[in-house]
């Protein structure tokens, strides 16, 4: 079979204009990006707001392997399928960091036949909103560490900066950095650092914004630091800067228009990282989704406890969106990851065991969804090597699990087609009644929150906080952001925060080292385990395969 | 008088596709970025390398004052003119960098009725090209990094590292900073910084690469570190990275199109910062505006001993580019300033005798032009308040002092036609014989090349080493680098490295602190006086003023 990139190069791609046509989009709401990418103006919303809503089907997923189990593909496959049996799907899916791209895991447009395209483009720098949302953070941090050496007029206690400055590159060496050495003129040397954009409180404020000027406002409301005098929260409003910022980010806030490899719509803007950021496409792109197509598939990051969990406490509860099914993605290589087997093509009794010890990751799973409240329909994204009795099993123990229907995706290997009894199964949980529920409410204490969270998704026995985390829980709540919902950071290779412990743990407790508090996003962040909100670059980088041949092509982007 | 931002906002644009054709660009050598910017392909060189070629207008300036004289102002309003008087002019313009537009200078468009469209988009990430050549720049820092922590099979000295970050962000705080802290996860702690986008050998590479395989080739050639073994250098290619740089800036290396107020095209790519970069347009925006137009109107940064000594000594040397005139642009107040008048608006005699005095800034300037053996048009660029008094007093010395013409540009308040006699002259000088020289040559040492620049361009009666420096040069002499061509970094406010010496000074020794090799983009940057590659925020940044109105406009932008 053709490579990835084969097949993305090779595709004959409609011009986006037709693309946004067939949705029903006007001329002057479409802003091109070239010929095959585009900015949807938000003045969309308004005019189609007597629009019948779409329903809402969130793609999550087992806990993945560090390769990840085709979430994006399974995704793209479902929208293919819904597209191949006549439905009018929108595709929500989250924007590529480079940092993967270059990291280890490679792109996030999906994979064989079922991709979302231009691939090249959407991998890299795509529209440019990731580089103006790390501007736009970037000036903020400017803008504080002058505003201190320039007679620190908002009294900002150098040890009480929060603020981190950001870049969308894998790079360990600036996770700890003393910066404004060198003198005077350099500033008032601090130790800080820098995280990935994607865990930027910018990135996570584009994603929830509903327009504008809650973009604006909600910039403002970001705290980067506490005076010196009283502990007093200094804004990014009090430093000047939120204007600015909203400026750097008026066509970054526009969801982005591609397409699939058959032709259907898909809406791509913000949200990476489900690990250490709320990990979802933006509010903005599922509200357009669901005026535009009878089906809004969108994908949340990693397995259900991250970005699925995140997807449901924090953006359907600030934008009251109630979601009407859930595709858990599930892969034979996953299954048999968690049962300990490291070869996946081990001979058949061994792998059938393992099949079966590990599908104990995907009961689980299932049951996360089943605790919100929603049907379930287990996705098995098929990958060449697994046999027929294996997907058959995992179908099988899904629907002994409790799965509202399980279906084999075989849209890589052969598009939409291939994934069309994947779609005719969501077409029709997504009919079942449901009872869709958050997992806390919003005046529960912080406390309370993290711990609903930790047992009833994640199936901890116990929450234990640091100290620091515990200081931060009685200033938070004194400070009046007990009522926000909280985005947890964890590890996405476990349940629990311990990446080591696979498949379904049990009695464990989740440590929670500290609490950031994201004022201007309107959540808090409890920082889990060893959670680190930069990656670092292995000693093999996908980065060392990437390059241009002699005629211009991308060789190594996957 | 209308603000820029109104006159800009106002402004009936054309679609960037119809400048395109009337440029005779066909349609698959565009990539629209909107409606109103567009990418062209490289394609085109090829494609147009039968048409006779346009002649080269380079547009320099006397010594400016802090807030500029209006060199853009006065490109696009001579442009405007060209087209004014039946001309096919093309405008080559550096793009903006974030760095000035929320610091002091603000933004890079021009200004009243001579402006280059659209102005917010060409200020705020405009194609993304910075950020692009950021997160190259800073993905090889990373992988650098990453590279020493895996065993650092390239023996890289971690105390001689000369790669460094890039951000496209005033940061004084980023200057000196100490990376890697925390522990062995986060690498090999160690000294280095930030310097802004526009200085990275990314950017300078950029500009100066002929077409895709010379920017990849150029990439792999930098130089980021010599190792502990022997002291040989560690190159880019070494590290694995260049073919990964390459693709990120597949897009970067296309000039974009724009248009000016009165529909000339402008190609806008590359360059800002003639103090601490070469400061110049992109050799393929050149090389694209000669095959394209009758004449190609390309800006240089800063006075005449910056960005146009570098596009001699550098572009033209390196792309084989002949200039036919050069234009110097001058105001009023700069002529005051340089008399060390701090009012401009002072009462008659004693702003005429400023004026008298200061304008030997413009009579060096003129001097150096003759240097390189080019027609000398001077410009004046009238501002509000200027009398009709004084601008016939500069341009009388203008002609005086040896200028082939001398004109008074009124483009800010009356577009092309007030450009008109402006444009009549340069179209006059631009067909005088002339006998275009450099300033040094390739085989001459390091240290005569910088003499020459010192004694011939800026005036220095001596050039003074430091150690470290002089160190430099025999190592640079040793590693077979002694060919290059030199990219001088000095403050822009004096002929001098220090930037209190205003007017004409002599008799100054030009000290040399340090010299570093750009040996992909190929060419030696001796660090002179107290220059930093970082500018700073000051207390009262451009960035407090920008914000969005309740209806989605755009303020303080200027």
């Amino acid at each position: 079979m053709k490579s990835n990139l084969e097949i993305a190069q090779e595709a004959d791609l409609q011009p986006i204009d037709d693309i946004a046509s067939s949705l029903g989009l006007l001329p002057e709401e479409v802003e091109p990006y070239g010929r095959y990418k585009a900015k949807i103006t938000l003045s969309v919303l308004e005019r189609l707001s007597d629009r019948p809503e779409g329903k809402v089907i969130c793609v999550a997923g087992v806990t993945p392997t560090k390769a990840g189990e085709g979430k994006t593909t399974t995704a793209v496959g479902l929208t293919q399928g819904l597209g191949h049996i006549g439905k009018n799907p929108v595709l929500c899916l989250r924007e590529p960091s480079l940092g993967p791209v270059f990291g280890m895991k490679g792109g996030a447009a999906g994979g064989g036949y079922t991709q979302v395209v231009p691939m090249e483009d959407l991998n890299l720098h795509f529209t440019g909103d990731i580089h103006a949302i790390s501007a736009a953070n970037n000036l903020l941090a400017a803008m504080l560490d002058a505003s201190i050496l320039h007679g620190n007029v908002h009294k900002i206690d150098a040890l009480q900066v929060s603020w981190r400055r950001a870049v969308d590159i894998n790079d360990r060496a600036l996770r700890q950095i003393t910066i404004a050495q060198g003198g005077r003129a350099n500033g008032y040397p601090r130790e800080t650092g820098f995280d990935i954009t994607a865990a930027s409180e910018v990135m996570a404020i584009t994603a929830v914004a509903r327009d504008l000027q809650d973009l604006r406002r909600r910039l403002g409301a970001i705290t980067v630091a506490h005076s010196f005098d009283g502990g007093k929260p200094v804004t990014a409003e009090d430093l000047g800067a939120a204007g600015a910022m909203a400026v750097l980010l008026k066509d970054a806030i526009k969801p982005n228009l591609i397409q699939t490899l058959e032709g259907q719509p898909c809406l791509m803007h913000c949200g990476p990282f489900a690990n250490i950021a709320h990990g979802n496409s933006s509010l903005i792109a599922d509200l357009m989704g669901m005026r535009l197509g009878d089906y809004v598939i969108t994908e949340s990051g990693f397995g259900s406890d991250m970005g699925m969990e995140k997807f449901f406490d924090i953006v359907c509860r600030v934008g009251g969106l109630v979601p009407s099914a859930v595709v858990v993605v599930c892969t034979i290589r996953a299954l048999k990851h968690h049962a300990g087997l490291e070869d996946p093509n081990a001979d058949r009794p061994l792998a059938r065991a393992a099949l079966e010890t590990g599908a104990n990751n995907m009961r689980r799973h299932i049951a996360i969804v089943k605790e919100f409240g929603l049907p379930c329909v287990v996705a098995i994204n098929r990958r060449p090597g697994d046999t027929n009795e294996e997907v058959e099993i995992a179908r099988r123990l899904a629907l002994e699990f409790g799965a509202d229907g399980a279906e084999v995706n075989e849209g890589y290997e052969r598009g939409g087609e291939g994934a069309a009894a994947l779609a005719r199964a969501v077409v029709e949980a997504a009919e079942k009644p449901s009872n869709f529920g958050l997992i806390y409410r919003d005046e529960d204490p912080i406390i309370d929150k993290i711990s609903a969270v930790a047992r009833r998704v994640y199936g901890a026995s116990d929450v234990y906080l640091y100290p620091e985390a515990e200081k931060k829980v009685a200033q938070y709540t004194r400070d009046g952001l007990g009522n926000l919902p909280i985005c947890m950071a964890k590890t996405q290779y476990s349940l629990s925060a311990d990446p080591q412990l696979l498949n379904a743990p049990e009695n464990f407790t989740l440590p929670v080292r500290d609490i950031r508090a994201y004022t201007g996003a309107g959540w808090l962040v409890p920082l889990c385990g060893d959670i680190m909100q930069m990656p670092g670059l292995g000693k093999t980088p996908a980065a060392f395969d990437v390059d241009l041949e002699a005629d211009g092509r991308i060789v190594g982007l996957f």
